[in-house]
């Protein structure tokens, strides 16, 4: 997908969100284990539900791994079933890869000519050359780890070299390998009051925000300090929307979730 | 696998070496084109005509994912085939994950649980609780990314914070979240003379060391700056011995290679 073609999506949906599906097995409803594949049911259960909301997917792909060969088919059949909707999203498989340049153009395969997702996100400790493999392919994007929401972004993230902490060098220095058509950057959101030093360094790049919502971040300090003429935003949200319930309501509860988000993120548009 | 264990295989058989399966379709010798899967009975052949030389062997994850739900089977094979063995050999998912706390989880649960190999290399930027959850296993180890062979290694981890490189600040601090017991540190051979500083920072700790071999580094450097009292070095070659045939001698040329670096090791020992 463009740029050009993502920034619509997001004017036409009123919406920046992007929907996680960290599809964890043992938080499904338990009904759905009757299913064949309980994961998949979810899945397109959540996406009917909340479609109308969201113009981004970020499956995870670590809680499709944890079971195997099995989580594979109900990772294919989930983005086969985004694919085959008439409602077009951005469709991230959120995987950290990242290795060196011959490995990576085999990750680079594996998203976005097995898999055909729109984005991948990319660890960035290896360097130009295991980022690059990724940049390749047109209307397809790196989404570079910068900034993360976690308690160990502290470890290394926030160490100095000269007057700028890590991943302002990150910013700086990966922005030069791509362009604003195929390179996004994760930036924490509980840093909120960082996301206007990140905009002083990629000004007009899309970020992906994870950690509002259940991680606890606020959507206003967000848009406030991230949102530029594009809007320039996904917001992820993965399981205040995706587990809002675990009941048989789960895609009701979680479309009403997601609604609540698009509604926030209108008014602040 | 216990660090006693290893250390006594490394004994036993003279050598340190470590085969990387990465097995890229295209590079197969054609015969074997027409077999039900080419990947498995590839890796399978080299197993069998290089364990008597080798006491690792590291799949490497984006080589299996790039062909899809497909390579996911090979790679499974290729691990029972490996666990099936008599001669018992050290497995590393070569796998370069990470992510936050709750996600790590699930990879950990992948590569120790699902997959049960020894080891799974893992990236640093994240931080101490992307790391964590991959120690909790009794005989797993995290191999940590700290310096690697490709030319984008010098983008970040040659950052400078105060009187260090970013990578010695990852060695320094992360190996106080494991023990000698359960991490070791993928260190890139062609920085050789780097091996005296960074037995510096962690003199006890295994390395497992890239970049011999295709990549050009020299066992003996490796050997003369990087052994300690438990030899403490995993060295990898990967293309160099799997592929030093595209004929039907594959397995054959294979041997000669690893027993030619058993070899080396043996008398570097």
């Amino acid at each position: 997908m463009t740029r050009k073609e993502l920034i619509s999506i997001i004017h036409k949906k009123k919406s920046f969100l992007c929907i996680g599906l960290d599809t964890e097995i043992e938080k499904l409803p338990p009904h759905l284990l009757r299913e064949e594949d309980p994961v998949f049911e979810f899945n397109k259960q959540i996406i009917d539900a909340t479609i109308d909301y969201a113009v981004a997917y970020k499956p995870n792909l670590a809680f499709y791994e944890s079971t195997g060969l099995k989580g594979w088919i109900s990772l294919e059949k989930t983005i086969s079933y985004l694919h085959m909707k008439k409602d077009r999203v951005f469709l991230i498989a959120d995987a950290k890869r990242g290795d060196i340049g011959n490995t990576s153009r085999q990750y680079a395969k594996a998203f976005f000519e097995i898999l055909d997702v729109d984005g991948v996100t990319v660890a960035p400790y290896m360097g130009s050359d295991s980022v690059q493999p990724f940049l390749t392919y047109p209307g397809k994007w790196v989404v570079l780890l910068a900034l993360t929401s976690n308690k160990g972004a502290s470890d290394f993230q926030y160490l100095r070299h000269n007057d700028s902490y890590l991943f302002e060098e990150v910013l700086r220095t990966s922005s030069q390998w791509g362009s604003e058509e195929n390179m996004m950057f994760v930036v924490g959101a509980t840093q909120a009051a960082q996301l206007e030093t990140i905009r002083g360094i990629v000004p007009g790049h899309f970020l992906l925000v994870p950690g509002v919502g259940a991680q606890g971040g606020s959507l206003q300090e967000v848009v406030r300090y991230g949102k530029n003429n594009d809007i320039g935003l996904l917001v992820n949200a993965s399981r205040s929307i995706i587990f809002a319930s675990s009941k048989e309501d789960f895609a009701e509860r979680a479309a009403d979730e997601a609604l609540k988000m698009q509604k926030e993120m209108a008014s602040l548009m």
